[in-house]
């Protein structure tokens, strides 16, 4: 049992989450609903301008109706974020539930026994009507993530005021007075601001905008400013990281930048930077170091380009898988690299971005995305986050192909998540002509057994292919199997079934030393194997290693749930890999199950867009923190059947 | 009307003490209670080795039946500090009060309906009994303040866990593994305590002590280091700070150490040193610096007298005037030195010891005293709490004499506050010999006017007199009073009526210059009274402007109150110049009201006994914070009536 689906081993976020009132306290109420672990909201939303809209949604009980609305794209006037403070999510349930304090405060008794009710604190225990009254003002929406509707409501938030000026007969201190001006919000203010109050507030003629960022209070701004208001969302990849600045007025990107992860020299992959931190005791710190680095590199240059004063940039989100995340932080990752594989935090503490050295502005603050496992982290929560594996109701399977392959199933109702340890297989390494997928790369292959120049490549910069990258080895394999030069284990055939098969390509079907190869790409017919681009015998068989460990891993899912492969609806492939795989070889190979390849969908950078959705709106944000609830963790590593399983999947799909 | 008594200008510290749980927010439960302000609580408290012992308490409505018992020295079961966590505080009340989400768990159904509930979570709305069982564990209890006996709960915790090891079973986080181990506490982890806890954890291995200060997890050590736990308590007075080391597991006091506040070259008194600020813009930075100095030298000396490593204090608390607390943090003080008299907050932000640079444990905090007004700051909070000003029922005037005095009455109901500005004369400034109590200084006056040798002096060290302290000011100028060299309206009489009322005395009345003195001391009979130590016609007057400012104050809230003279029970006069001074004499000049000197008492270093209780007692710390809404802040500067009674009240009582 891991910690996911045990109650008693909830972390503090998850419960200051309970505290802010976003979720029921388990247990708190009794829960009636038709045992499918969802309630239906029956939603009759209401429009001045036009006819009355129906719409019914299913969500897992507890979750309040406020929240239901807007994960489903449905908007009820707000201006708090949901904390039962700005008493305007007025709607109207039906059947009648519990009378909140602030519910007896808004509503005349009439009102409640018709069943009015504050939406942020009705939970959804059992179905029920919810009519939604005609909105005040209609709240701006952003699409992020796979095809999501986000109501935009950030957690940073400016209210430009103009105060009275104090007098012997109102004392008030100056923060008593700033607060009382923006009474729906109770913030609590940073000691930096504190510092800032008393002289921005008579230097501006008690004219000024605050400054709100969850619960805090970072600044007091002269004038108004309230259209300065920004944010980045990091995507910190074991390799690559992407930041995207967005703009949380208009919910859009303003710059996006990437460049290589500066961990990169103390190795590719998140073991090889566990294991540099086992061998040498400063390792950690110059890995710290590093990302802190990246991450300020990467600051500066979506700054610089999207025109924005950093000192106007209020909060970063930081998805990165468990790894990434405790480097980042500086907390030592040994025991997320050897067995039994544990987490020091799940959720990590609630940081400044300048604790991690971003020099923005000083109250600006860290939003990390919470892990589900050693080794399926932030990064995979953000992409469930962003793919809505928590609120479709189709099978859908996600994967996220790396050295470390993440797998998420869910039959609409349970959601069932796993890590395979895939190898470096897909990133080119272990390959004997494997290679990133840059400038030179073969990234596509097609295979023409019959014609006079049987092999067609498609190469990453048009240039001369110097080697072959994840995609383009998935393709080789996928076509060598299709015209029978791999059989179904993954041996290739004879020089004499090759001339019978495939005679195009016969002469390609060579040796280097005693090793059988496949040249993909010579200067001339008569080039040396050894200098050209060839895919060995021992290739093959990383390949096949890495695509078993993988369907391993989603195999065992699917037994979990009793689905076939014909049950699944739709596969997501995530990640900048996922995005270049050819659907019809990942079929071909057995990476993915069996299915139509219109079934399978690149998902693309859905780790950084789920750290976009999180400064983009609060309620996705607390989304994100509910799937460590509602998603269970399965360990492979200690499953009797994963051996047999995997020694059955080593082969090709016939 | 200011903003203590105004229910819309709450700051947010009391408003988190609500949602602890700690007060019943306002309006949620209607008040039944006889109209006085309080409702009364009858104990009935059993022991298993003692017969019960009956209690009644009176307390503010709202208040928790477990705070009710514990400002009084009734112990009640508890290990959460009342948070409704630990389930341990039971009582049983009449009449029955609604059930919580806690009790539900706590009791059977017959014991709800018997009466059972968990005392941090009953309000004292009405008038109620309580039946407490016998304790499980007796507290530890210290004697602090002016008699008060405060039950041990400091915001620092110890818990000593062996922890189960992690398996592939059991991959619970690091963080959630301790956490379960401390169910009772739902402490939020420092990012400093996650990078230290997975080594910690695994070279102990898994023994190790939690260290949570207040809702802060703030480290895990190797090993059982329940027993070192400290605290620092510091007054930090304009011209004195004091440090008390405090053992938080025994509340004994470890280390005691002052000295002069270093921020003295900027000038004598809050006046000089915001006037500083304002005159120069680097001034605040080195005043801050000068405090952060002022603390670190006394912290070094106290770990030292103490044997005690710097590391293991977890917390420190300070009370300080509005103005040493603006600097100390950083914050402008202008606002504060001009009219209106403005605070930048109450109730300042979350310090780290850190942040005011004090080298004590990385995640030690800082709890600084709130303050009533501008002129009514944390160091009078402090002194009302150590005094138990809002829980005598007996009507008690406090007062701190300084440059800056602080006056606050009770009638055992309502508790008024003002400031009164009674400048330098009570130091020493503005008086032609004047000077601090210190060697040399002369701190009693008796005078004999019939004897051969007509002055007795105390002096300080018993050295040769070199000037006059406060004390001895009081005390000379009481004297002349009584015995009639000074008249009622504070002139001294002609050397005709000397030589007639105190032939002992006449050939001291005498000139320097123009100049009317009284030779308080001289080498010899001829010396040049120049050359002596005296008491200028001109000291007198400043005296008579100080007292007058004072009594000014106390006799403004007696009126506001309806209160006589003689209706005061008790005078309580804080600060060490109030623990030197005669009581005969501050009755005899009008420094006092006219009371039987018995009821007159020195109460010592309040502020200072404050912020040690409040490091005790997180119970005493939220009551300290509670004062905010009891106490009034009457303003003095905008009474018309102030400089009639001023006028009033310059002559001496007759």
């Amino acid at each position: 049992m891991t910690e996911s689906d045990e109650p008693g081993a909830l972390e503090f976020p998850l419960d200051a989450y309970r505290r802010e009132g976003l979720m029921a306290p388990s247990g708190a109420e009794p829960v009636a609903h038709d045992g499918t672990g969802r309630v239906q909201l029956s939603f009759t939303v209401e429009d001045k301008e036009a006819p009355s809209v129906q719409r019914a949604v299913r969500v897992p009980p507890g979750v309040s109706v406020f929240d239901s609305a807007s994960w489903n794209g449905i908007a009820i006037d707000s201006t708090c974020g949901g904390h039962g403070t700005c008493h305007k999510c007025k709607v109207r349930v039906s059947p009648v539930t519990p009378v909140t304090r602030h519910d007896a405060r808004t509503f005349s008794a009439a009102e409640l026994e018709a069943g009015w009710r504050l939406a942020c604190l009705v939970r959804a225990t059992r179905d029920h009507d919810v009519l939604v009254p005609p909105l005040v003002t209609r709240p701006k929406a952003a699409t992020v993530g796979v095809g999501r509707q986000v109501i935009l409501r950030p957690a940073v938030q400016k209210r430009y005021v103009e105060l009275t000026e104090p007098t012997l007969e109102d004392q008030r201190s100056d923060l008593v007075r700033l607060l009382d001006a923006i009474d729906d919000l109770e913030p609590v203010p940073d000691l930096h601001m504190l510092r800032r109050l008393p002289k921005v507030l008579r230097e501006a003629d008690f004219k000024v905008t605050a400054v709100v960022v969850d619960e805090a209070l970072v600044d007091v701004e002269p004038g108004d400013t309230t259209e300065k208001r920004y944010a980045i969302a990091f995507d910190l990849g074991t390799t690559t990281v992407v930041a995207t600045l967005l703009d949380l007025v208009t919910g859009t990107p303003v710059a996006v930048a990437s460049m290589l992860n500066k961990q990169q020299p103390f190795g590719g992959d998140v073991i090889s930077r566990i294991s540099a931190t086992m061998l040498d005791p400063s390792a950690l710190g110059r890995l710290q170091q590093a990302a802190h680095d990246t991450l300020s590199t990467l600051t500066e240059q979506v700054c610089r380009e999207g025109g924005v004063d950093p000192l106007h940039v209020y909060e970063v989100a930081l998805a990165g898988n468990a790894t990434m995340t405790a480097l980042l932080l500086g907390i030592d990752p040994e025991p997320l690299g050897v067995a039994p594989f544990v987490q020091t935090t799940a959720t990590p503490a609630p940081v400044l971005a300048s604790e991690v050295g971003l020099a923005l502005h000083p109250g600006a603050r860290m939003a990390l995305f919470p892990a589900l496992g050693a080794y399926v982290g932030g990064d995979i929560v953000a992409g469930m986050l962003a793919t809505g594996m928590d609120r479709d109701k189709r099978v859908r399977l996600f994967i996220d192909v790396g050295t470390n392959c993440e797998i998420v199933l869910s039959d609409g109702e349970r959601i069932l998540s796993t890590a395979a340890p895939a190898g470096p297989a897909f990133e080119g390494g272990a390959i004997r002509c494997g290679m990133r997928a840059a400038d030179g790369a073969i990234e596509v292959v097609k295979l023409a057994p019959d014609a006079p120049v049987g092999v067609e490549l498609g190469v990453i910069g048009d240039v001369t292919p110097m080697g072959v990258c994840g995609s383009g080895l998935v393709d080789a394999v996928a076509e060598l199997v299709k015209v029978g030069l791999l059989d179904a284990s993954g041996r290739y055939v004879t020089d004499e079934v090759a001339k019978e098969i495939a005679p195009g390509l016969a002469d390609r079907l060579t040796y280097i030393g005693q090793e059988r190869v496949f040249v993909l790409h010579r200067e001339r017919p008569d080039s040396d194997p050894a200098e050209s681009v060839v895919l060995s015998q021992r290739d093959v068989r990383e390949l096949q290693f890495a695509k078993a460990a993988i369907s391993t891993g989603w195999t065992l899912l699917m037994e979990e749930l009793g689905l076939e492969h014909r049950d699944i609806q739709q596969v997501l492939l995530a990640g900048s890999f996922g995005s270049y795989l050819s659907a019809a070889s990942a079929v071909r190979i057995g990476l993915v199950p069996t299915l139509p390849v219109l079934r399978i969908v690149a998902a693309g950078n859905v780790a950084g867009e789920g750290a976009k959705m999180a400064l983009l709106s609060v309620r996705e944000r607390a989304g994100a923190l509910a799937l460590l609830e509602e998603v269970t963790y399965v360990e492979l590593s200690d499953r009797s059947d994963f051996n047999d399983r995997f020694v059955d999947l080593l082969a090709f799909p016939t």
